[in-house]
């Protein structure tokens, strides 16, 4: 059965298509940066908001109306999976991502969970043969039960340790069974709510481990996956561990796991921890941790997590260019963590938002390619800091100078000329480039 | 002499041009809705941020090299004025707009203010008479000054009120003189720092005082500018009396004003406000108070009146959307209320940053008036209400039903059909007409 | 049966009391300002949060431990009824507040849904007769379904408009029913997600065309209740036509609705909105639209509604010093629309919880009633603002003065001389009267 | 002569004094935790804020009052270090902390400028001689002069790098010469304003090399300071290398430093950076680098840095419950980073803001040593975590398990039984707590 039947294979028509269901400037074939855009973005659907999601918020009850919602229980679940191959093949996507949660309704026992559980990834190999699209990654949910209320390895209930323990020993052996080359982990509840009643120092060791008994597991089922920390710095808690990139990184370093972490950076995520989007990537960039991306926005004059659909082309140009930098994504992806909003409820919202996600990545794709080929920033951040690549700055970077000499130095300077940083002209430059990029496609 | 020798007059090049010095998408001669861009966009150049203006910051000195620094006293006044109409000059630029303190310095007596202001005032009038800038509007600085600090007539001092409405009375003097449309109010120090030590129903009281006879003065002389308020919602104090379009509308309705002013809206104040840009145009317009716009910036992950030049087009999209529906900003304009970054102190940078906003609004304006063609939101949205055209919802409109007949007809519906909101659809249209506008201009 | 075993009579024993099931500082029977506590503070306990609410958060399932959980629909509804009177009793308190929502399951058809609302309605008449608890006000819910997605009277739809117009209907004769002083309005989806898609003109005018049906048929049926708006910035929606007291008065103001409605404040909506607590209550009060409180508190460094238990002295004395200033809230009280945290969730904690609440406004009930008798802002206010009980500044306040007098008289100012404003001292005061009020207490 | 006519030595007087310039709850010679409070608290003035401060915003020009006013240049100068011994004396503060820009006025060059500095810091050790104040920290200031505007050790020009090094080279020998136990760095430019002309790596390097040089000159000289980070966000720039406590672990843990660097924790900069104050004292603390405090407050519905002194009693009390954790501040103390507002220009308020602070940290360490010795918080927390001191848990903790034994000891597990984490309990004994140590003390 087809659960999308008013939907046909979305298709690249170009940007002066007016077929509300193609793609104007996503075209998977077309090469970017050496690679074919499909290889380059390698978009992954989110399991949870497109076919788990229900429209739920604070004050609502579900509005999405979903071909699948006639049915419950495991037949849910199944009926789930057969419309998220459809809708994958539809849209033309190479990778989906998962909670364990999202695929397989949780059961009484957890032996009856894990039955569940792999009755429904049976099936979703079984589909995966004849599909290209791949699992990005997976997850385990350990935030929406209320025994996680308080965390899960940072609960201070060690029963909730252990359950934790085995859901991720699950995971992984899900995530091996299924060919992912990533491994996810959100603390959605590590963190606390108020200091009054919290052990900090014992809840930050114990998640380090927990992350030292996870790797050691993966070691010895030979499952080689990129372990990736997704930071978050509130909500649902007061405040999560790992709260930005830079914090996270703290905490790696601190307990001796920095070498086998890597980030999946979520643009909403970092502007809620007070960063842009592409700060976090550039941080995670230049510690060489830049692992995968979770592909959305937020709405920056609201204090909570949006998730809408990348649509900023400013975001996804400035995404883009941090990612070309980092040579791709590796592993990784661009995993659309958003979901449509409570008032896009029809199964058509959910291609049209998508479409607008991988136009929008497909432009600034474009658009960073060419700012990189142009060697637009690169010259003027080169001639900028040019200072250092001689004389006392080459000293200084060479490790060959000390406060005597550069004292001395000083002493000796009569005016200090510093450059104008020029930040106007060059927004005006990325402005021309994001019109000018897609004028040239406008015209192919 | 010539205070910019490095800039020539900046002309429009078009998109293809790599000139820095040049107009890309600002063409002052090309019509958008049937009105010359020029006339359509009444660019005005803020007098404080452009010559007043000297990169300081809370933690930072001046920084702006600029060329008449050299002259202090009423002698960088009038090297300020001639700059000034140089600059106006080479952008071709139709507007600027001052404060009574930006023009000359105050001294140490009232009159001697005044004499100073007359001084510089006279010599602006004598430049103006061979330039085709035109004062778009004047106003009085009532913040910078210590004996401001609780306010100007608002203070809890009736000396101090004193002193503001003796300003303002020069301050509409000079309007009158200079042939200005507008005379704006930024109550800037109009408000509190702690409710512990404020009689906040006096000082609004005072402030409605103030207005009136203001209008009064006005009338007396024969001055009909249109007056405009200019919310901000805090910053410098802790809250500002006209913090945001819906909170001034209250207070002029309450106090019998509402005919007499329209509203200067900024983007960085909506934003500091919780609002969209938009939003506050849209408030002000439905409301038939869409006086004028200090166009700029802010940074909504900072919590500051950043007062960026404006170059986010979606901004500049939908804030022209609002004007053009407004058919325009009667005798109003878009002041560029933004200075540039501290680290860009060279003279050009005021070039640059001036096109890069012009440029900014031009787009906007080809990007609206394309939406408002094509009636691409109009068809949507008023399919979207059009249960309101007929039936009960017609009714409802036309004051024809009760709470018994709605009653009555809700009883007896069978189940209610709601439409989807298609929000992600409209963000990846309003995409396309970014990048069409100035694609088509590009082939041009 | 008795669903609180735990749990007897909260009482007031002191402030030396180790009894965490007992008062320490609301005494109902102690006076201030001339009034017994409990008829002062008219403290009422939400239906929602205390009896309905589960726990959930976006990202977690209920948590709570409730003893009638084990019942299901108009069981579970007649179960948390009795439930609710033995915890009024126990906690000894004067009000109650509901949605219908809240206490009555939806039905399939709205007939249906008022034949289940009729029953428990009655059921709680009943209950009435021998309970001293009564309701302090109303209201419906119309955010919760997924018909209200687009909002209620503000909905796209006019078949919403209508179905809201009958639950209104129905509200209000409940509120006769049951004796409710007062009928309150929260307009949680009346706003807009995005403006893309918006007729905000004609939303307000069907809101303000649904206020005055609302009036009508109050009026019709001889219920003069109060009418409250509770203003909220946002949250679900991306903005809510209540913003705050401000915005919600010029639209009262602007349809003619001002003299039928006062305000229900909430603190945590007021800090979302950018205000203190305080300040919206100051606002409603000089505007003498102060009607009631939702007695809450948010987390300012979390961008949504928390709905805490208020127990921040500072906010319970700035807000118990508006409420005396208001001479008390009339028909209105301190409604406790605050929520256990997900991680409390044994019946326990609704008591601590109420009793932290209730003993926080006690104190601040003392420490304002102290602050006014000593008059100490009082006399601080008068100094301050004392130029204007004579000369120029009682010409002013007089309306004896124009812009020629105030100019003549401020050329002739040698120096204009400020005071201090001192809020550092303020602060301090305000320190020393929140101990002090309490070591009162104390040595009683 | 005297610069403070109007003010005596302030004494302590006890709660129930009425005298606004005497101390009420701080008594230097009463014993908190085993020392004097003297001894415990460290207090220090901030020379910036309370003689070098003028009253200046963004908006507006200096306000305050000052004795010392008539002067200017080098005497300027010399009149502040007279000022500022006769308030550390009438105040009866063990500590002050100044920039070098503060004390002595910047020359032409930079070795006038160390001539103005050698003079004025042998004033202020001739002063020290005769006075019980000591140098809590100094610093060299490299944000207000317009050369850092790119920043300071990682600004992109080489000779601001060498002129930096210079400066703090000054520093050190400055901090030697007068005793003082730490050292300290804020890097208010060390940042970026726009990514799209940063090399933020070589940047990062460069700081690193910078901390380095210095650690080696100081260790050069002999001179064993403690070296202080203050994190900070943002303000000036966009974002802030010193981020907060952890972004900064991050740094220092990546280039080799951690083991030289402990933190000066700024509350109003946590509340910046989404951190309460509290945290980040105990993110410090439990990574064993809490050093020194800069005691003052923000407003977290305001966006930027406002420096008020702090008088919250919830935030005096949550800090001093992380320093007695601490066991104190070691060579740190509590530094009011704090200025009186604007508003509050006259000298005397410069006595009330320090009192009201001080005060403020008095009660605030009277009621936390109070909870540690009544173990309220430490009992609930060995309860609530008691899990992991036995079986399965204590596995955990020492190591003694991996994810086959946990996924064993899971899959028995019947049901997962957590505790309630009694939030509002907790708040309720926290506000119980604040009351009774003062009423203990009113008592006496």
């Amino acid at each position: 059965m087809s659960y999308f039947k008013n939907v046909n294979h979305v298709k690249y028509e170009g940007p002066d298509s007016i077929n509300p269901l193609a793609y104007k400037y996503y075209n998977p074939e077309e090469t970017v940066n050496g690679k074919k855009m499909e290889e380059l973005l390698r978009f992954a659907v989110s399991y949870w908001h497109t076919f788990t999601g229900e429209g739920t918020d604070p004050f609502g009850q579900n509005t999405m109306v979903r071909p699948y919602n006639k049915f419950s229980g495991m037949d849910l679940a199944k009926a789930r999976v057969e419309a998220s191959f459809e809708f994958y093949e539809k849209l033309n996507v190479p990778y989906f991502c998962f909670h364990d949660f999202d695929v397989a309704p949780e059961a009484d026992s957890l032996s009856e969970t894990f039955k569940n559980l792999d009755e429904i990834v049976a099936m979703i190999k079984e589909y995966m043969k004849t599909s290209k699209t791949k699992l990005l990654w997976n997850t385990a949910n350990m935030f929406s039960h209320p025994r996680w209320l308080h965390g899960a390895s940072t609960s201070p209930n060690a029963d909730v340790f252990a359950y934790a323990a085995a859901k991720v020993k699950k995971g992984l052996e899900i995530g091996k069974e299924l060919g992912s080359e990533n491994y996810v982990f959100w603390g959605g509840r590590e963190g606390y709510d108020t200091l009054l009643n919290t052990n900090m120092k014992l809840e930050l060791d114990n998640l380090a481990r927990f992350f030292h008994m996870a790797l050691d597991y993966s070691k010895e089922i030979g499952y080689d996956a990129q372990f990736l920390i997704e930071p978050k710095p509130k909500e649902p808690t007061k405040h999560q561990y790992d709260f930005d990139v830079a914090t996270s990184l703290a905490f790696l370093q601190s307990y001796g796991l920095k070498d086998h972490f890597k980030f999946n950076i979520e643009a909403n995520h970092a502007t809620l921890a007070g960063h842009t989007f592409e700060h976090e990537l550039h941080v995670a960039r230049i510690n060489g941790m830049l692992g995968s991306v979770d592909a959305n926005q937020g709405d920056t004059l609201l204090g909570w997590d949006t998730d809408e659909f990348p649509t900023d082309l400013y975001s996804t140009t400035l995404a883009m260019y941090e990612i070309l930098k980092n040579d791709g994504l590796g592993t990784g992806g661009l995993n659309f963590d958003a979901k449509v909003r409570r008032g896009s409820f029809d199964p058509e919202d959910l291609f049209y938002s998508h479409i607008a996600g991988m136009d929008s990545f497909a432009i600034g794709a474009k658009v960073a390619q060419r700012l990189i080929e142009d060697k637009v920033l690169d010259k003027f951040v080169a001639d900028r800091y040019s200072s250092y690549t001689e004389g006392i700055g080459l000293d200084i970077v060479e490790g060959k100078t000390n406060f005597h000499k550069l004292e001395q130095y000083a002493l000796q300077l009569d005016t200090i000329e510093n450059k104008s940083g020029r930040q106007e002209y060059l927004k005006g430059i990325l402005n021309k480039y994001i019109l000018d990029a897609v004028a040239s496609v406008s015209v192919k």
